[in-house]
């Protein structure tokens, strides 16, 4: 099976503009079918509070109303997701920018409201992969915002995208998943470098489970990638962007590979 | 060749949430291939002006600075277009919302600051009209956002859009192309509802023109339409939203179709 690298980007990457560049020089770099997953970022939190959108929050978690909804459409679906595109094809990539309702590429089933009403939120549920197939032998590199559809636009975690996106393209591709990330990798101590673990497998990870030395932010994201890889992706790194462009680059990177 | 119909829509449809969803569910209907072009609507200006972006004027034409550019980018190919692809998606049209950077679909040309600058404006120079058939082939339906790519995102006239979108199209199809209006069709008076001209060719256009029949704002939108034609399009519909819906289902219709 031909090789599809899917890289998967949040606000580190997105909200600074070297950063950025960059990454995105970096990524229109590499040869070969690839999609590239982004997250949100700050913009949509600064534009909210200057049009004077309330943040809802329940128990530390956030809330998505309608206004908020209609904003990260806005922001997610346009500003980011087109200004992503058009940097990436002044640096050669054909990129193709999507939220999910476009082709109805990312179907959701929205978040029940018990016991906690989120609002406007979709939980993936199937991936037109066909389509995005389609694309991809077009010569196109799909380009996806954290935005899905059921029956309308729903907010949606970007990293749930990425994982489902990447398992159903298995199905056609050898999928290596980056996974750009804040820390530099999984670390045992997020203050010591040097607890960095360079490979990680299921049952190392479930040993460290239990030992409970993830963070909560991360670990649902391992939750996320150890279900993709049951499900076909070949492996996951999890480093800074630019490691994980090392890594797809088949060089020497400093991150945390993940393998069944 | 296949007939291909394409609408261009603007505020008026756009704006009025009843107008719009009566539209979406007839443009839904319409089997075979067909394409959605929309302008901007009033939901820009607002939103510009609660952001307080100036609107720049020269001689009373708008210009389109960074920031407002930045605006129609998240407004035009992220609110308004999403929003139309997921209603229509609703309504069981697969629909595909495209910017003019994505897959560089609409390429164009950053208008000359000479002798006035408008910014970052574009003209429409190429349509990538062998993907957009390769998106219609896999039964998408694409919409349109006017936003075109040269380098960079660019703010850009719809009707050019549909203009030569329908042209380029004329290749693989017979495309007939349905213009949404704020008036009932051309007229020779717009006070007098009774000099509806129902159709119109070239040699009556060169005529009434001679005669200076037709307001600022018509003679541009008429000029696009016959050069459209004189590219290859079968023929066009002038007409309010509804009308456009009859003509293209082949029933009477009130509007103006012109003809070579």
């Amino acid at each position: 099976m031909p090789k599809l690298y899917l890289f998967k980007i949040g606000g580190k990457v997105i909200d600074k503009a070297e950063a950025r560049t960059r990454f995105l020089k970096g990524f229109a770099a590499i040869q070969g079918p690839k999609i590239l997953v982004h997250g949100g970022g700050i913009i949509a939190e600064q534009l909210a509070l200057r049009l004077n959108i309330p943040t809802e929050m329940h128990e530390g978690r956030r809330i998505t109303s309608k206004d908020m909804r209609d904003l990260v459409t806005m922001v997610y679906g346009g500003g980011i997701n087109k200004s992503l595109v058009a940097e990436l094809q002044s640096y050669g990539c054909d990129a193709l920018g999507l939220s999910g309702a476009d082709a109805r590429i990312i179907q959701s089933e929205r978040r029940a409201p018990d016991p906690i009403d989120f609002g406007y939120v979709g939980d993936v549920r199937t991936i037109r992969s066909e389509l995005l197939e389609a694309f991809l032998k077009l010569g196109l590199t799909p380009v996806l915002a954290p935005l899905s559809y059921d029956k309308e636009i729903l907010n949606t975690n970007a990293d749930g995208i990425a994982s489902a996106v990447a398992s159903a393209l298995s199905e056609f591709y050898e999928v290596h998943m980056m996974y750009a990330f804040e820390a530099p990798g999984v670390m045992l101590d997020l203050k010591d470098p040097g607890s960095l673990i360079a490979e990680l497998d299921h049952a190392g990870y479930e040993a460290l489970l239990s030992r409970k030395v993830f963070t909560e932010g991360m670990l649902p994201k391992l939750q996320e990638c150890f279900k993709a890889m049951k499900r076909g992706v070949t492996d996951i790194v999890l480093a800074d962007a630019e490691n994980c462009l090392l890594a797809a680059l088949g060089e020497s990177y400093r991150g945390t590979r993940l393998t069944l």
